[in-house]
C-alpha cells in the first residue's frame, strides 16, 4: 500500500491528505436538517449528516488528492451509527481509489493489539470465514506500550501489505511534555524515531517502507533531525494550516527525492467555506470550496518545495 | 463514580475486575454455533456470540465484583456489529449495577480527544439533543501526547462525575523500551505518574481521586514507587494471572487504608472453563466456572492482603 501511496503522490503531484474529521458544527445546516428530518436529532441523525457530508467532499476532491485521513473519533462519538458512518466512509473513499489512512491512534499490547490491527488492516476469522472489519489501508498507531504494541500491527501489515504511521513527534503545544524529555542526551522522540527506523526495516515497499511515522509540522527542526533518523519511512505531518505549521517549514520533511512526506489538513479543507477566503462558495458550495482549498494547499506546498 | 467504585469494593470486600475481553476461542461451540446459525459466520455472527457469552458470564459474577473492563479492541475487531456488542455489553453491565471501565486506550489532542472523552464518558450534541453514545463509568487513556490529550477527558470527567485511569506503567515484557528510560535521574512512568497526580488533584471524589492509572502487576517494584507517587490515585492493575503477577505482589499497590487498587483479570476469570483446575464446571458450565475463578481470584488475594 506504501507503493500505492507513493504512486498517487507522484501521479496528483500532490503530497497531501485529507483529513476527514467532520465535526457536526462544520456540516451545512442544508445537510443536518436533511438528515435531521430523516432520523431526527439522533446519532442516527447526526451520523448521516456526517455521512453525506463527508460523501460531498469526496466526490469534489478524489481526482487530486492521493489520500484521506478520517480521524475516528469524530465518528466514535455518534456511538455505533457514528461506526457505521465510518465504515460508509471508509469503503466510498476506497471506491473512488483514494488511499485510506485511519486515524485511530490505536496501542495496546499482545492480542489486544493484534485486535486493534485486524479490525483496522486484517481479517478477523469467523469460524471458517475471514472477514475485513473497517479494513482502511493505513492506521495510526501509538509506541507508548513499545514493541509489544507494534509487533501485531507489523505482523498484519506484512500479511496484507498494509501500513502503518507511528506517532513520533506530536503536533501539539504540549507534546514536549513527554516527547521531549532527556534520555541519554536526546528526546525520547529521536529514541522512538530510531524503533520506528527498526520496525521500518523489517517492512520494506519499493522505496519506502509501509512503516511510517507522525511528525507534527508545528515542529519543523525536529522533523529535520527525524527525517534524517528515519529515512525510509514516510512521514505523515499533521498540523499544517489551522495548528500553525506553513509550507516553508514542510520542506524538512521530505526526502531529496522530493517524497517521504504527506502533509494533513482537516477544517483547512473540509470546513474551507467557513473561512472568509472561501465565503465565495456559500454554504451550499462547501463542497467546491474544498476543492478549491486542496488545489491552494497544494500549489503552497509545491511553492515551497521548489 | 469513583466514589460508587470504592463504595463497591469495600462492600462486595473484592478489589477485583473482570475483563471482558471474548475471543471468539474462549466461546464455548454451542454459543458459537447457535448465534452462527442464526446470522451466518458473519460479522453479526461473531458479534451475537460475544454477546451471548458476556451476558451468561455477566449473570453469574455481578453480584460478587465490583466492576467490569470490556475491552474495546475485541469487539472493533467484528466491526460496526461488535461495537453494537460492546454497546450492549456495557448497557447491560450497567443496568446490573456493575462499575464499567471501557478499555479504549485512547490518546489524541484538542478537539479528537474531546471527540473520544464525548463519546466513552460523555454526552454528544445533535442539534439541541445531548445524546450518550458509549457510556462506560471510567476509561483507559494514554498519556504520549501530553496534557492536550488529557485535559478533554477531565473536563468531561468533571461535568458527567466519571473517571479515566491514565496508562504510567503496563504490565507487557516491552514496557521497558519507553517508559523505563531514565530522565533526569527517574524513568519515564514515574514522570507520567507525577503527571497523573496533578491531573488527579483536579478531580477529587470523597476519599480518591477521579483519575487513576494503570500499573502492571507485572512490576511490583515499581508499582510501591507509584503507590506512593499517586496517592490519591486508584491504581489498575492488569497482569495478574495469565500474564504472571502474582497476589503476594500486589500489596505493593494498595493504600495503608486497604483501598487504592484495583485487580484485573480477563481470560483467568472469562476463559476459566479452559483451564484444568475448572474443568469440572464442563464447556456448559463456562459462567460458573468463571464465578468460581472469581471467588478464587478475589481470595487469593484477599489472602495475600492480610
Amino acid at each position: 500500500m506504501i507503493n500505492k501511496l507513493v504512486d498517487k503522490i507522484k501521479k496528483t503531484n500532490a503530497p497531501v491528505v485529507v483529513g476527514l474529521d467532520p465535526m457536526l458544527k462544520y456540516i451545512p445546516e442544508h445537510i443536518k436538517k436533511a438528515a435531521f428530518s430523516q432520523y431526527g436529532e439522533t446519532l442516527e441523525g447526526a451520523a448521516e449528516a456526517v455521512w453525506q457530508f463527508n460523501k460531498a467532499i469526496v466526490d469534489c476532491i478524489y481526482d487530486i488528492v492521493p489520500a484521506v485521513k478520517p480521524q475516528v473519533a469524530m465518528y466514535e462519538q455518534f456511538g455505533v451509527p457514528g461506526m457505521s458512518a465510518f465504515k460508509k466512509t471508509v469503503d466510498y473513499c476506497k471506491q473512488k481509489d483514494l488511499v485510506v489512512i485511519g486515524d485511530v491512534k490505536r496501542g495496546d499490547i499482545g492480542s489486544t493489539s493484534e485486535a486493534y490491527a485486524v479490525a483496522h488492516l486484517g481479517k478477523v476469522t469467523v469460524g471458517n470465514t475471514k472477514i475485513s472489519a473497517f479494513d482502511e489501508d493505513f492506521a495510526t498507531v501509538n509506541p507508548y506500550l513499545g514493541s509489544d504494541g507494534i509487533n501485531p500491527f507489523l505482523k498484519v501489515c506484512q500479511e496484507e501489505k498494509k501500513g502503518i504511521f507511528i506517532l513520533v513527534k506530536t503536533s501539539n503545544p504540549s507534546s514536549g511534555e513527554f516527547q521531549d524529555r532527556i534520555i541519554d542526551g536526546r528526546p525520547l522522540y529521536e529514541w522512538v524515531g530510531e524503533k520506528v527506523n527498526e520496525w521500518a526495516s523489517q517492512c520494506m515497499g519499493d522505496q519506502y517502507s509501509y512503516v511510517g511515522a507522525v511528525v507534527g509540522a508545528t515542529y519543523p527542526e525536529m522533523g529535520k533531525i527525524l527525517r534524517k533518523v528515519m529515512p525510509k519511512s514516510y512521514i505523515l505531518v499533521p498540523g499544517y494550516g489551522a495548528q500553525g505549521g506553513k509550507a516553508e517549514d514542510l520542506v524538512h520533511f521530505f526526502n531529496q527525492d522530493g517524497l517521504g512526506a504527506i502533509v494533513n489538513s482537516s477544517r483547512g479543507i473540509i470546513a474551507a467555506y467557513t473561512k472568509k477566503e472561501y465565503s465565495r462558495f456559500g454554504e451550499t458550495g462547501f463542497a467546491d470550496a474544498s476543492r478549491q482549498a486542496a488545489i491552494d494547499m497544494i500549489n503552497d506546498i509545491n511553492s515551497a518545495l521548489k
